[in-house]
């Protein structure tokens, strides 16, 4: 694997959950793989899980980690080409990448979408970028239209945790008081659609995800519907595609609740977190048995470490 | 020892001690003990001492640190139960905490007193929340209420550069512009009321700890009293219990100075650091042979790694 | 080496280039010598490369690292003598260098000029208090009137791509919207007088520099004509040192163009990162075969590790 962008990277989506498996079992037997070897992981934005679980990753395989808040710890970095940087950034990408890349074998960069300018966001200039000038590996640590770790993790997780060979897959829509990127729906979309599930995906109108990834999915708008039978159901609010960025409802009827969790097939529980408590969901059904936002969390580094192990293995 | 919240956690306090000097003498003999092991140490507030010494013990002892202040690289965690999650937290300490746990085996955390509310304060829910369920040891970087590391490297310290048995060791109030919490006094008493010490405590009126710290404590509101006949003087500001939160003095006259020195049995000078020169000490006490706040600073090492050490043993 | 703050500190420049030229051959070939040693990166200003290659550099030689940003993490830092401490500052930098000495082998500073009192700048109070008071080596990440470990990098850069026993490097200042220090120059200057080159500095009048550091070396007012003959033209904007901290020009004329190019020896583009496109330079010339600028930032690394190695062979 050279990059990790999206599942388009993959070579064998088979290989990597092999490996995925056999490093959560033995989480330090390939640790002589990343010796001398940094990975440097950079955030534009702030992070939790994708932060430490990449670090923690890192460090099972041997390998040494510099974090760095482009954010807090730098200052505006330029992303369009032939201006005249008389402005608030200090740095054109082109120099930052590429100097990144003479002090680490290995980048990680998240950068949010900004949902003020969806052909600049689906652009992902900042991730391509990096691609473009460091001259290494660059992993997706979620960028602006998806987070491929998260959907390794979740992938990882509903093959634990499945009761049958075609699980039925659910990804609901639900209510959020601000306006949320679609890298987290897209990008589990863009996995599901390979995967050995029955994937349906339901939300309000207005909040149909790009073409790109909707393209063959069974959407269903009426929830209870799409419920009914469900092994998985993964909760996630998005902002709206088609009026981009925009928060078109806010209807707290498609919060998941215990009463709709029973319309399911005893279905678990999944959040890529974090999330909103009696707003996305009830506390009812987060602290119930069926929740496996826990050990879906807990993926993220197996889902790292696995990605880390395929790049190594490549270099 | 399972966690290390206060002294009531800690199993024995010779044995303790008898870590921390072996591991003074010693400090990387134990390194396989905490191999493929990695600390987290989360950060509500800002920290230099703690930060760094904890950081440093845990590579004396072969561990891995990442470091993550909340505060500044996450978003605002809620902490209460049963709320609708539409303001500005966007994740539960429940799931923060649940989150961290799968990612390293020792979880350290700093939460300060806000000093608005002090029951919620002396309830430390932070801190609890992340042994209630983050599923791993939990140490105290300083709570609302206490700052036990700060103890236990202050008593390494006394029994460091004591020269009798029982020395009179007094902690003494002093002025400070800003309403400051009482997790260092509150945790210093209970400490010495363990150690093989006389303890007096001294401060102006309306500054008594809170009852179930002091009871027991000889306090003493003459100051120049407390002085006389003191091997170690420990001066700390603290805001009022009673009045909660209040600074109801800032009388220049209770600041630490040569003169008052003179009143001591040739006492030495001890203060956690930071400290404000010529508000709480004059410089001419600081900058004295009778000053060890260095020395006493350079045992927070000592002290983090030897709970490290008994919290790796106990795993 | 005892302390790396300007090149007054180096023994001999001739064994730093050696072991620095070895050293990026063999970059892991010295760690037994950094073994169980810890630097702390400390930064009171923003920095990238300098952050990341000196962070890498400790990792190659088997250091470990702690980063730790004072203007973010902790609190005001007092650096006067004397005072009252009743303001904004939480501790003074007595304590604080005095104890992370206490925690690290070696302490890396990064402290910039405040441009506010040229007196104080040149004084160079933070870096010194580190010298005076931490007991440790010290590092200067940049000071306010020096970057060392540019100039060093800068100096294995040209050894590497010059094409004659004494090339002619010249200085220029370009135009930038905002004030900046000095140090870049002033340190650049002080390196190549003693290095094997023909140093011509080139800006507009009242931007001299400093009379101890251009004592001896060639200014030529005219850019044009400073750069004939030129094999390495060296751009960088500083602030006026005799109308301290003013920006006198901001004349774009003195921008650097393919057309000045021409002028030179076909001379290779050099420049400290981050630079302005279209401001400093042309995209025309930043992206042509001439500009070394990702070389020369990669050379961060030899330049850091190279005086790690001696400070640590000294301990």
């Amino acid at each position: 694997m050279k990059h990790f962008r999206s599942i388009a990277d993959v070579p064998s989506l088979h290989e990597l959950l092999d490996i995925a498996f056999e490093l959560k079992k033995k989480p330090f037997k390939y640790r002589k793989l990343g010796k001398r070897k940094t990975v440097c992981l950079i955030f534009f934005n702030p992070s939790l899980r994708t932060r430490l679980s990449s670090q923690r990753a890192a460090t099972n395989l041997g390998m040494e980690t510099i974090v760095f808040n482009v954010d807090k710890e730098s200052w505006k970095i330029e992303l369009e080409d032939k201006v005249v940087m008389n402005g608030a950034a200090a740095e054109h990408i082109k120099e930052a990448a590429a100097v990144i890349g003479q002090y680490a074998e290995i980048i990680g960069v998240r950068s949010f979408a900004t949902l003020q300018d969806r052909q600049a966001d689906y652009a992902e200039k900042v991730l391509e970028s990096f691609v473009k000038y460091a001259g290494r590996p660059i992993i997706s640590l979620e960028s602006a239209t998806r987070h491929p770790l998260q959907s390794l993790a979740d992938l990882i997780t509903i093959e634990e945790f499945k009761t049958k060979a075609r699980p039925k897959v659910v990804l609901s829509w639900a209510p959020h008081p601000h306006a949320l990127p679609q890298a987290v729906p897209n990008s589990f979309v863009e996995w599901m659609k390979v995967a050995p599930v029955e994937l349906v995906v339901t939300h309000p109108e207005g909040y149909e995800l790009a073409p790109e990834f909707i393209e063959n999915v069974k959407v269903e708008y009426d929830q209870n519907k799409a419920f009914e039978g469900a092994d998985f159901i993964y909760a996630k609010n998005w902002s709206s595609y088609s009026e981009y960025g925009k928060v078109l409802s806010q209807d707290s009827s498609w919060m998941i609740t215990a009463e709709k969790m029973r319309l399911t097939n005893n279905a678990k529980f999944m959040h890529c977190l974090p999330v909103r408590r009696n707003q996305i969901v009830t506390d009812e059904v987060l602290d119930s048995p069926s929740s496996i936002v826990i050990p879906q969390a807990a993926n993220r580094v197996a889902a790292a470490q696995a990605v880390y192990y395929q790049i190594l293995r490549s270099m």
